[in-house]
């Protein structure tokens, strides 16, 4: 590995500028005092360590408005590809890999099929996947991965991950002492907010609600700028909203979660008790869309169960954008749509449905890039931070 | 009023050094430098122009073991008198007063009854009663408004007050206009949470959630250090998360909420539906107490119904600490208390059970106190900073 150079001394200001900076890719000097309140001076000493660390680029040659009598603005670039990381989700069965650049480019993947779930094994494969995706890039410098279940982010470890069977697992130790590489932890779901807030619908939002859709329903929460992780290690559990008392018994031994009415299971169950044969809530959406009144029935009230859940978080929380993803989200669940917006907008106290709810696919990438972006997240915030 | 000397410029560590001072009374310099990651020096250049102001003072003469070979450690001590605040809370027929110093200590207060809800006359009212509090203490230098419904603290505009019948009043800039003090205004149940953060069980603590229970049922919630506001004026409407589908139609619309099984006006509500003839809360505690079914039953329902409202709390946020209060807590809800942790911990997700659950009585008093806290944080906050 080439030497890299020493990381400069950097000013909680300067990390400000650089955090702004790698969410938008670029900006004025001006836009940037305007932004972070800084005044010009102190945004020149925020730039230049960083401009000499090869982090950034200056450019005065781009023409702006903002340039007093058309004289250019000087714009400042975040030089992407000088810092690299390779975020990896890992699930029960397969571990996607994404190499990814400061703005969360994705310049190349590898999936590793996991056949054995024995911590070792799998620290061994994350440490092949990382090698293989850094081989010739010098400029990797963190791994990122997402873990389903309890993950304490700030030591790296996971606490308890019923999908992988893992208890108080130090991943992140054990990762970066194979890998030689800083290495970040954090829970799946939390990962994806993450990687929204630096370069998707949440830049700029001081608050969001992400919700995935699938056998469980997950959820992260951006309150205040900032993700919530729960002093217990709990937060996010909109899975277990109550829906009704009366409802289908859910694993966490209550009745009528919204897990319990529209977690992929709870959705095949429903339409087999009503004998019908489906393998996928795609079939089951397939049936509702050919007007089988069993599957639209099971299907509006895993809707509307959904909707009752991101109600309760626009009542509790005011969250300014709701975006609810899952791999089957825009195809399979477009059936369910209108009931998850009519039981929202139901069930929103006054103001708090002004919430945006948006609905999205969610590629098996998005998991891994949400890794990468937990790793550069950590790099912008630490670097040059004693 | 005697000239006030100007106020110091403070840099942002200085004003962290004065937070936390506030918060605990007085501390050792090495704790304060322990406990903001500041140097000793940076501490001496935080709380120089703190001690010149007169908000401070410093005593060497406190034994303590921190003191390195017997020496005594140096306190730093609030002059907490130096500064004092009115703190009012205002409701449709009374409006009770405190004069607050700056560790929130009550060193006065006065109760006015309202007559007239026109903001003018509300406006001139809560003069006369900061006049009358603030006769002899030159020490006043700032009003805290506490008011039931959507306000803008930023602004100090409250946008919709049900209760009071106001809309888009802008209540702090007529006040400040009258009293020539700068005012604060703050919904109600969110300054009880400030005075909570403040000087009370929320000291130290990252996560929070006040509830207060009454006619209707309130929420401030604190996450990540911060109070929530709601993007939209609306955040912890815990009164409308969903117990029962079928249950007593709330007045939102819809059925079943928190509030619309355990308001004070469900509970008479529901024992007045069994043929029971109750005035007050109190009473259908007294009739439980004797044993009558009916009323056992009406407050074990309601009861519930706070304890599934927390549960989501504690399962969306992770919350460490969950206080319910309201003037009845402790005397007549003690027949709730039971039925509160019951339904907790039945529908608390995993871990999520650890919250700690605090039911306490509140007193008028303790509004007025919250107004005054939200004024003491605002000097606090920006005293010394341009």
């Amino acid at each position: 590995m080439p030497a890299r150079p020493q990381a400069p001394t950097l000013s909680p200001a300067a990390t400000r500028v650089f955090q702004r900076l790698v969410m938008s890719g670029d900006a004025s000097r001006t836009a940037l005092a305007n932004d972070t309140g800084l005044t010009p001076g102190a945004i020149t000493r925020a730039v230049r360590p960083l401009l000499e660390a090869g982090l950034l680029d200056e450019t005065g040659d781009r023409a702006s408005s903002e340039g007093a009598l058309g004289r250019p603005a000087t714009m400042v670039t975040v030089r992407a590809r000088a810092h690299q990381v390779v975020g990896v989700k890992i699930t029960a069965d397969q571990m996607f890999g994404v190499v990814a650049d400061l703005r969360c480019q994705v310049l190349d993947e590898l999936t590793l099929p996991v056949t054995d779930l024995r911590p070792d094994a799998v620290v061994a494969q994350v440490a092949e996947l990382v090698d293989h995706l850094r081989a010739g890039r010098p400029e990797v410098g963190g791994v990122g991965l997402a873990v389903s279940g309890d993950v304490d982010a700030a030591t790296g470890h996971v606490a308890y991950s019923p999908f992988l069977g893992w208890r108080d697992l130090p991943l992140g130790e054990l990762v970066a002492r194979r890998t030689g590489l800083p290495t970040t932890v954090e829970n799946d779901v939390r990962a994806l907010l993450t990687g929204e807030r630096w370069y998707g619908v949440g830049r700029g939002l001081s608050s969001l609600a992400l919700v995935t859709v699938g056998t469980g329903i997950g959820c992260a929460l951006l309150v205040n700028g900032q993700v919530v992780h729960g002093s217990f290690g709990v937060a996010g559990e909109v899975g277990h909203v109550l829906v009704d008392p009366d409802g289908p018994l859910c694993h966490c031994g209550n009745r009528g979660c919204v897990e319990a009415i529209a977690g992929s299971a709870a959705i095949l169950d429903g339409v087999a008790a009503a004998g019908l044969d489906a393998g996928s809530v795609g079939e089951v959406a397939e049936l509702a869309r050919s007007g089988q009144a069993d599957a639209v029935r099971v299907l509006a009230d895993a809707g509307s169960a959904i909707g009752t859940g991101i109600a309760t978080i626009a009542n509790l929380l005011g969250a300014q954008h709701i975006l609810i993803t899952g791999e089957a989200i825009g195809s399979d669940y477009d059936v369910m749509d209108p009931h998850v917006r009519e039981a929202f907008e139901e069930r929103a106290f006054g103001s708090a449905a002004r919430s945006a709810i948006e609905l999205r696919p969610l590629r098996f990438v998005d998991w891994a890039r949400g890794a990468a972006a937990c790793a550069v997240e950590d790099f912008v915030t630490h670097y040059g931070r004693s």
